[in-house]
């Protein structure tokens, strides 16, 4: 075993870059959560005054405040932190579904939304959206899946899920009209807000949403992994439904614990002091929201003037992950040495990281949280790059 | 909301306290790990250079040579990182047996094995230890169990599990007659190495376990959340079994993802960066092992100079967790006016943290990687507190 490869590990991004990738502006770590994780950076280091057996409850540092204070955000009843939307999701589905039940979600969902269905054994039902370019999920359609399940099955589904704004486009569902059929019909509703809370203002209740599962380390930033399950009182017994299992033998019960979130979640240290740290910070900049959209706007209008690239999805952008079509960029590609890599390259020469490298035919980002004369220097060096490649673009 | 609570977050452990936290000798960083965590602190960091869509693929940094070097060092065919040990020991459950199954495990089991068996709705069978003072587990038990289950339910158990290191006595199990018998009844071993590897050498094949448990904050200089998965090829294509789910309209499909790991495990940052950070320290650390056992078993004589203490669990200790009984200092507490904090705080007052807080009945101590003079600085910090109190202590 070769282990010197293991020693002074770096990154290879400087601090001077900026880096867009798409799943990373949301969860790049304030000031105060770098302090924090030098301070928590130890296993269970905030597990040094835990008296009552989960993590929530602890009182020092402050997490059983916090708690309150993240439900209060999000304006929802209860709430509880996860390693991860993925468990968040994965959770709700366990407890509230029994094998061979039907799912619905939006046909934009995230992978860890099936694949919480697949662990789970549940069927799953999609809802369309309307193909290229918009990829628009029409909030009908919810109705019109839960009435074809009922005429298939017999029953209404036991659960929906929609994801408040796609990995994929970026696209900001309707989340409102979905929470208003799902409550005509009964179904209770999982808006998957990975992308949304944490960044931009949600309000559960106003959504009428019973389960909020975000991700911190995504849009909260804090240090992954660690999620948030936010559920209404109507849900929230099942979800934190407490351990009943007694050992046959010794007696042994654990009737604080919660059994679908393995007892006590594993976010003790880095992860839960990060997301406290950053908060305050948290709270502030989702009132910015909208600035935060109109630079993805006007980075939008400033790389469509390159010929040939064209954003899609729905538009103008109202979230700042932005899909681009380029097929001047792959052009191209076809004839340089470098293949779909030149455009990672060029970026790269320019201090520009997070376009997936070999990507050149569509790509993401995320212009979330840069200052307007990063969003300019981005754009910029997308023309620059154009240009030298022969690419018209429109002054 | 008040939000300054959470600025400038504090652990309140000075640098030059020493923590004898029974959970957390063993996860204290290295050096290494802690520049690995500012470099690598924020979310999907390890995911710059990502193309498999698994973590544990990622070769920049080189997570995928790191994988099967780990899989060299606890010698098993294939490994996997897992937010946690419970989500290990939750995935293996949940691949390979059935709701309804039985399964047995040993009655000194962590609370986290029993709640992947009621996750997954599993009856548990329980291993009787030999109670007090020495809370043995006869590995002729599981032999005695297996056939119990047989009698009772028709068929022998389908999964057997044995926590090598338990969390109440620090009692190493011989594992290798656990094993033994496994194998002999066909019934697959998980061995929960929660306290053991990272610190000790553990052999899986010499074992014979089919499985591997391990808490990387726990045991591996690590920062929370990390487990590890370790499984022979007989199981692996199971507990490692990729996702067959299709989107029944989008077609979509996720191939390389693992449905028990929910996809990726969401380890991707500080968790698998400060572990590998800490590996080259870990292969060297668990060769001084037998040194580390002398301290404790030294400690041990020490502290029971002290009239009324006793340690209970196996004797001489074979492993550095210390469950301590402490009638005399109980008795103190009945007339302090600190109560049962009275311990806490006269260790406070000596630079010693991690007993546990109001605890003075017994309690439970961790010399791990302490250093033979703080090892004997706490041992005289005890006797001091005692002769203080009016407690005799042998010269």
């Amino acid at each position: 075993m070769d282990l010197n490869k293991y020693k002074n590990l770096k990154r290879g991004i400087q601090d001077n870059y900026i880096n867009v990738n798409p799943i990373q502006r949301g969860g790049v770590l304030t000031g105060e959560a770098r302090k924090a994780l030098l301070e928590f950076g130890d296993g269970y280091s905030v597990c040094d005054y835990c008296f009552d057996s989960r993590v929530d409850l602890v009182q020092k540092p402050p997490i059983r405040d916090f708690t309150m204070d993240v439900a209060k955000f999000l304006n929802v009843d209860e709430v509880r932190f996860t390693a991860g939307c993925r468990h968040a999701m994965w959770a709700i589905m366990h407890t509230i579904t029994e094998p061979g039940n039907t799912i619905v979600l939006d046909s934009l969902a995230h992978y860890t939304s099936y694949l919480g269905a697949e662990a789970n054994r549940l069927d799953v039902v999609e809802v369309p959206h309307t193909g290229h370019p918009m990829f628009h999920i029409d909030p009908e359609m919810y109705a019109q899946k839960f009435e074809e399940v009922k005429r298939h099955t017999g029953n209404l589904p036991v659960l929906a899920l929609l994801t408040h704004v796609d990995s994929r486009y970026g696209n900001l569902a309707n989340a409102e009209a979905v929470g208003k059929i799902c409550k005509q019909y009964g179904v209770p509703l999982i808006l998957n807000t990975a992308y949304s809370t944490g960044v931009m203002p949600v309000d559960a209740k106003k959504l009428r949403a019973d389960f909020l599962t975000c991700s911190c380390h995504k849009s909260w930033a804090a240090s992954a992994p660690i999620g948030i399950l936010a559920a209404s009182s109507e849900w929230s017994y099942k979800v934190f439904g407490k351990s009943r299992i007694t050992g046959d033998w010794s007696g042994c019960s654990f009737n604080k614990k919660e059994v679908a979130l393995f007892g006590c979640p594993p976010v003790f240290g880095a992860p839960i002091a990060t997301l406290m740290a950053s908060f305050p910070t948290v709270v502030e900049r989702v009132k910015h929201w909208d600035e935060e959209v109109r630079k993805a706007c006007y980075f939008v209008g400033e790389i469509e003037k390159i010929d040939g690239i064209c954003q899609i999805g729905h538009k103008p952008k109202q979230h700042t992950l932005i899909n681009i079509e380029s097929p001047s960029f792959h052009a191209v590609a076809g004839k340089d040495r470098r293949k779909g890599y030149f455009l990672y390259r060029e970026l790269k020469k320019r201090r520009i990281m997070g376009v997936r490298p070999g990507m050149s035919k569509s790509f993401e980002i995320n212009t979330y949280g840069l200052s307007w004369e990063q969003v300019k220097y981005v754009a910029e060096a997308f023309k620059d790059i154009a240009l030298k490649h022969g690419i018209c673009v429109e002054p």
